[in-house]
């Protein structure tokens, strides 16, 4: 495994930096590997690069979805970068337990200003990333001048508008668009997934396809229900409780009513419908 | 092509009687057709009976379903049973200029009293249906009455909380609302889709599989957009905007405001996401 660590001068520095709103927590790396474990096969599938292609993750986070991505690729190249030092750490361990025979070069930077030629690579990958950003348009853009013409993109996002569940909760819809505020004031977007074909058309790529990547989780599919609803969405949602608070949007009781509520959607006789959206793309 | 009639003395008779929320005018019945056809393969793709098996359409309305029922399952025995004469008798037409060879009987009467002994049926279909009753348990329990041991259930329906687009507006968000709350001042639930699978187990169904089936409209599907988010979604909430007003809920300029908001959806650009539901489950 190729594990050089490129570090480039204005890795550290300020001007795109956002705060990540769920945290960077012992148990938010957990959450994020329980999601990419149950989600993989919906999210990966349709997703597979040749041996030898120059592969970029972009923002690849605590390495939740790159040992998916290597798992479907063996034999690429890939190159995974993130703006936190701390989450690309944990993402090369997680790499190395899993994948110790991939060939990735970590990079420590942003990836709105990423050292590489244009055109260095052959196929661009970037999960739960765009949701983050305060200008999604310009981070594309630049992901564009480093993939070589003919080159592909794939995004794979959510949307916390897709949420709804049974039994039908006025305190639990409240609680999760607590989500949504406190994304939309950390400068994303949780509601970037309807908006994918839009976005990558003004970017500039060709041959937008996006497809929505459905999760509905009831009594028939036990390990959804317990994987999905409960230890990711509701987790999710559960994770933003002291800075839903401290921001004002609610109180201790409301939000404990609302997730208490949410919850009963993973209870016998709930059901749980998310919707994550999957595009691919061409630079012209 | 069978086409008796059977018209029970209770047909007409009221108790489960309920208003069709999007009332029975022509417009409509072009829109139901509109939307059957756009949707025919996303909804009855997997629902395939064999030759000879007697099958039952409870709630056929116009016959925008049954014909492509009758032509992903040729030489079944069908009966297509409706509580409204005049939708019916629209039925009987459509029919009979697209499928005439069907061997069908029509009937005339209320789904929770069909005159037919238990267990007449190898197969039931209901598509759009339940949504408009004020117990869909009871109207379940009684189809179960009517198929045999080991005959199979299908139900479709749709869920107005599975509504969202590209521009985000609260304006359109509220008029997609009027119509759930006009559907529940019905007696219906425009919410049912999430709750099939609880439903068909209070009704005493086994094996029930309920499996999300999405409409996703963006400029890379422009049939979808003119078929489903203009001349089937937006044309259904513009479709009660009589019904909103005549109840209070909105004024003429908010309702317009958000019917207009809500068809940037279907502009360029735009984006609009729908889930239907679709079950399957056996008579135990």
């Amino acid at each position: 495994m190729t594990t050089q660590t490129t570090a480039p001068a204005d890795a550290a520095a300020p001007g795109h930096h956002h705060d990540y709103v769920h945290g960077y927590s012992q148990a938010e790396a957990q959450r994020l590997g329980d999601q990419a474990d149950t989600l993989a096969e919906l999210l990966h599938a349709g997703t597979a690069y040749p041996a030898g292609s120059r592969v970029l993750e972009a923002g690849c986070g605590v390495g939740a979805q790159t040992v998916h991505l290597l798992a479907a690729s063996p034999g690429v190249r890939l190159t995974a970068a993130d703006l936190s030092a701390q989450s690309l750490a944990q993402a090369r361990a997680r790499v190395a337990a899993q994948a110790p025979a991939a060939d990735v070069t970590w990079h420590h930077g942003d990836l709105h200003r990423l050292p590489f030629p244009d055109g260095s690579f052959d196929h661009v990958f970037l999960c739960f990333v765009l949701e983050h950003l305060p200008d999604p348009t310009a981070g594309l853009a630049a992901l564009r001048r480093v993939l070589r013409p003919g080159g592909t993109i794939t995004v794979i996002e959510g949307d916390h508008g897709s949420a709804f569940f049974h039994p039908e909760s006025p305190a639990a819809r409240r609680t999760v668009d607590h989500l949504v505020r406190l994304q939309a004031r950390a400068g994303g977007d949780g509601l970037l997934g309807r908006r994918l074909h839009p976005l990558l058309t003004a970017a500039g790529f060709a041959r937008v396809s996006v497809r929505p990547r459905t999760v509905f989780a009831d009594d028939a599919r036990p390990a959804l229900v317990e994987g999905f609803t409960r230890r990711t969405f509701v987790a999710m949602v559960e994770s933003v409780r002291a800075e839903a608070l401290a921001a004002g949007l609610t109180t201790p009781e409301a939000f404990d009513r609302g997730v208490a509520e949410l919850r009963r959607a993973a209870e016998p006789g709930g059901t749980f419908h998310y919707t994550f959206f999957k595009a691919a793309a061409v630079r012209p």
